[in-house]
């Protein structure tokens, strides 16, 4: 890709792309990569640690900011054109950096570039595939305890820190992303924090959690209804079940994402709810939450073997309720393979009367 | 601030900076402020939590990227000088911005700006001390507990999970980073991990914690030694503290930050431990975990009243291990107000022989 752009070197700055290529997890550092170089610059926070956590790269200890030492290394090993990644870099670290090659009149040419790295890290290797089903089974595994902890007297917020509880005492690296309990009106919004509410018999509880191992995340979404559903409640969960099992049957490497995004929304849309599937069928899923690729009407990528990504379309109606289920799968042989193993064909959990009070 | 750059109109996008105008927490959105507007745009997740978190801030819909809306908005409004955040819009985002304007031959001027909002976040309201100081004084109860839970028995990365549940369940919104408990060799390492590593007698235990009240850190230091100290260690312990002590005593509103730090490290540098200071004095804390004013030595920041920052001096000694400790200040009437209360002249825990053997 470096040679398709005419690169001698690219300068990678995000940090998901840093860990990736050369294992390094500081927050602070950036790899400077051409034919015969691989280098991990750092300050001395981080050089000792680099050290422990790279293998291919040659750790190079840095002071100051980029333009206080990269033009010189440039120089010093004639590059004459250096991609750099245009939507991580700050507008102000480039023109920083193209003023010190000015005054100093270096024959360096800074050449914007968009998702080279990302592009490597959307298909995942086995080892990375690895590391991902670890995450989904933790994931798995605190829904189960999550059912068991779900209950009309506990909060969400609550039921979000049990959670969390289970996934770090259970080999989570942090969470993947803050846990998602949304209860009842809650629930309609896509994005929903935990709060003080208290779970209801007859309501939807909105699940969606994400562990991480080695690094690599899973992303999980599960809605129950402790108790007996209110009719639309129950129509909706049918509907998003059927569109996610249709887009997880139907989708086939090759397809573009957009494609594969529509063939649960023309379920949803002939259910009539079109406007209420208001995000995207998925995202990719690896170092990063998100990452590419992205199913949604506007995407413009591909779907590939070796890809890992989410299914999780949604119906969200204001003031009642939401459903969202999500289940993670990679692409294999051209075929979906779900990754996820937790049921979803139940909805309602029994052992809730609805007549039950509501007590603390 | 603006009108001093000349601009119509500001863009802000650094996420803390919108909370800190706006009180918008999600993790998608802009800011577009003018003399006579205040508009908070986010896309369709994020418009219900913005209208309520949100009290001056119109909230306005948007969809796509930065070009698709904005300088329409802009030449409607008759704006012709926007500021923009350079250190945190990234070259790409800019790039396509400017292109859209000419393309769409607007008369509007894309104007780089650096720290304008950090500036003012920099000069803490008494609101904001208050939650500082509430996140404070959850940090000296975790550290009373922590001492409690630190014994030879117990690995580092037990007791950061303990301290770190002990936070979260008492209110710290998360916490404000992840907690360092480092012990031995590994306190060496300013931005240590904890490991396996098991908690031995007679090597130190630094313990670098956290928390979060209503958006606001706290940031805390102490360092231990489980039984009787290595003669070095007590020595450096002491030379710290003193350090410490003395920039507290001596700080005063008005000065360089760079000076400011000076006071501590000539201190250490008279000890013989120059070398062994690696990083600045302190950090500014707010919204941010790190954020102005810098105290080092290369620092432009000047100190005043109604800021917010550590003075956290160590000494690190390859090896054998660091010591740091650390309080966060407010500066008050000119001088340094301490708000961490947990005491510092103890460094020796009791109660730990050195000769006990080292079990799990």
């Amino acid at each position: 890709m470096m040679a398709e752009k005419g690169l001698d070197a690219l300068l990678v700055s995000q940090p998901e792309n840093c860990r990736y290529l050369s294992g390094f997890t500081g927050s602070s550092g950036w790899l400077i990569i051409s034919d015969s170089h691989a280098i991990l610059a750092t300050d001395s926070r981080y050089t000792e640690q680099a050290k422990q956590e790279t293998q291919y790269f040659e750790v190079m200890q840095i002071k100051g900011e980029l333009d206080s030492w990269l033009p010189e290394l440039a120089s010093g090993l004639r590059w004459h054109k250096l991609g750099f990644e245009a939507n991580h870099l700050s507008f102000a670290a480039h023109h920083k950096l193209s003023e010190t090659i000015k005054a100093k009149q270096l024959n360096l040419e800074l050449i914007p570039t968009i998702n080279l790295v990302e592009r490597l890290r959307c298909i995942k290797e086995p080892e990375e595939l690895e590391l991902i089903l670890k995450a989904v089974e933790l994931t798995d595994a605190a829904f189960e305890q999550a059912r068991a902890i779900i209950h009309p007297s506990v909060t969400e917020k609550e039921a979000a820190w049990e959670i969390e509880k289970f996934l770090r005492q259970n080999g989570s690296e942090g969470v993947a992303f803050d846990p998602i309990v949304a209860s009842g009106p809650n629930s309609a919004l896509p994005h929903a924090r935990p709060t003080e509410r208290i779970l209801h018999t007859g309501e939807v509880v909105l699940i969606d959690i994400g562990a991480r191992i080695g690094g690599y995340c899973s992303d999980f979404s599960r809605t129950l209804c402790l108790g007996k559903a209110h009719k639309t409640l129950q129509e909706i969960y049918n509907v998003v079940l059927e569109a996610q099992l249709a887009a997880i049957d139907r989708i086939e490497s090759g397809m573009a994402a957009a494609q594969a995004d529509q063939l649960a929304r023309n379920l949803i849309q002939q259910a009539g709810y079109a406007t209420a599937f208001g995000h995207g069928l998925g995202h990719g899923v690896g170092i990063a939450i998100h990452e590419p690729p992205t199913l949604s009407p506007t995407s413009t990528d591909c779907l590939l073997d070796g890809m890992v990504f989410t299914i999780e379309p949604g119906i969200y109606i204001t003031g009642l309720g939401g459903v969202r289920i999500e289940d993670v799968v990679t692409l294999e042989k051209g075929r979906a393979k779900v990754l996820t193993r937790s049921a979803k064909n139940s909805f309602q959990l029994s052992g809730f009367s609805n007549q039950q009070p509501i007590e603390r």
